[in-house]
């Protein structure tokens, strides 16, 4: 029989960027084959991209496949794993050449550079709704997990915070009025997942989390599972020069705290271990920031040069929470 | 920070329903940690159920995560590996307890019969939208792949076809008068997946695929990707009492030849192993039905008691296709 309109688009997958070794089989049967190499642990997450929550319609559809990606890498990034292998379950309204051309191409010139493999898919018609899987290699024990943080661990981070969510109020015309900079706008459309970063702090921290919901809800999750707490010093946060401005000009840090979307990975790591975490990052071309402290009293305390902020204050934040 | 309303959805899912030894690190952290057992090889597939495509809007939410889990575990039947760990992308219109708790059911009910465990997930909301990516294991060259029929295999199917499609037209008010048997809606909204029978026959049969678009279009996947061709004689599909009826009544093979949705296996198996195969299904529980034959001559022929069926004729089925 004719092939349907969406084995067509399927068929716009199926062709090998990235041939590795260890997939016996890829896209175009019931299941992809692969091989985990004896002795490794298998790490996967699944995350979805859903229209009018996690992009505004109309975004540019490369910046869409490169995220689809991003976000996923950087759960293997969080845990400290190699990323080898994706599937895609794609659903789209219509079958646009066009945009599945862009779509795919923002996909794959991130899956090259790590190596990532597309073995498997779906296509769906429907209002437009992208879930990738990933799937990452780590050494047993290695894995960076959140319940690992123990009082006395120093907190790091890999890189600034607040960028993503300035982009977006800026793209809402929330904020300006200067036109928005193409290298802030890609941090909120292209973030580059901290991979080498991760797999480098794998053995060294004892845990980790990739700050996608900000900050102060992501670190939460580790002192939560952890069962300790944290105190951040906020003139230690690394601000873009646009995301310091805001935060002087306007006496809100939750740019930096709560916007989320950043995409760095957050770190907790013995202090006698601080120089050698600090080499190994810069190995993978990244300078950590020391931004507080892991204790025993629960939930996150967050100071700056004024004393305390309020945890009501910081509760406000939760209006930045994507879903 | 409070939890938004999604995170108590997400909570919904972390209670482990089922426990596996080789789960390190289940739902709750950035990625599962997972352990594949030295020399098996992984096998895994993704996909999705939109609504108005794959099922009608208000359809049963406990039949619906059955069904989820059940048309991915079809996938690792069709390659005889067996199911172990299945992640979920759930997008959600709004947060309702009732649909979830039924939808959890369904799911959680398919998967303890296979010992699957829900190793992560991610919940969004949107217009219902439903991924689940399976993980299954199997020995390395006993994979039931698409592309190893050859000339003088025999052609054998698991079980009934055409009931899920004489159901959805019975749904659909399209035939009748009856009222739908339940045996049979069951068909359509609770397909058991063939997976005891894919593996009982990896390692025996040479190609295996199953039936989710119909036995044409399915069949059609194994001919295209293995160089051959297949004849089926028509009157050896094992047809339940109400497809056997609709086929004579109207003269039309459609429901059985296409409309899908049935969950059926479809094996080509050297003619020697007949016995072999045959004894192995049963042990399975499933007795095996032979309809045809692998040959050279490209396409799929389908013979009757009033002769070849006309290949225009076979066209005109393309309707019934879901995507």
């Amino acid at each position: 029989m004719a092939p349907s309109e969406f084995d067509l688009i399927s068929r716009f997958f199926s062709k090998p960027e990235v041939e590795r070794t260890d997939v016996i089989l890829g896209v175009g049967d019931d299941c992809a084959l692969l091989r985990v190499p004896p002795g490794m642990e298998l790490a996967v997450s699944i995350d979805t991209l859903a229209e009018a929550i996690h992009f505004p319609s109309g975004t540019d559809p490369e910046s869409l496949g490169h995220k689809a990606l991003a976000v996923n890498l950087s759960d293997l990034a969080a845990m400290g794993a190699k990323p080898v292998w994706a599937t895609l379950a794609l659903t789209l309204p219509r079958s646009d050449p066009s945009w599945l051309e862009a779509f795919s191409r923002g996909f794959y010139n991130l899956a090259r550079r790590y190596q990532v493999q597309l073995v498997g898919g779906d296509t769906t018609r429907g209002p437009l709704n992208i879930t990738v899987q990933v799937h990452g290699l780590v050494a047993p024990g290695r894995a960076l997990r959140r319940d690992g943080a123990r009082p006395g661990d120093l907190v790091a981070v890999t890189g600034p915070l607040g960028d993503a969510g300035l982009a977006l109020l800026a793209l809402q015309g929330k904020f300006g009025p200067a036109p928005l900079d193409q290298a802030m706008r890609r941090r909120l459309e292209r973030p580059l997942p901290r991979v080498e970063s991760g797999q480098a702090l794998a053995g060294i921290a004892r845990s980790a989390i990739d700050i996608s919901d900000g900050l102060l809800a992501d670190l939460g999750h580790i002192v939560e599972a952890s069962g300790v707490g944290a105190r951040l010093e906020l003139e230690r946060l690394p601000l873009s020069p646009g995301v310091a401005a805001y935060v002087k000009d306007r006496g809100d840090w939750s740019l930096p705290l709560a916007a989320g979307d950043d995409y760095e990975l957050c770190f907790s790591i013995p202090s006698e271990l601080r120089t050698e975490a600090e080499a190994s990052a810069l190995q993978a071309g990244c300078q950590l920031h020391w931004i507080g402290l892991i204790d025993k009293e629960p939930g996150i305390r967050c100071f700056s040069a004024e004393g305390q902020l309020s945890t009501a204050l910081l509760r406000g934040y939760e209006h930045f929470r994507h879903s």
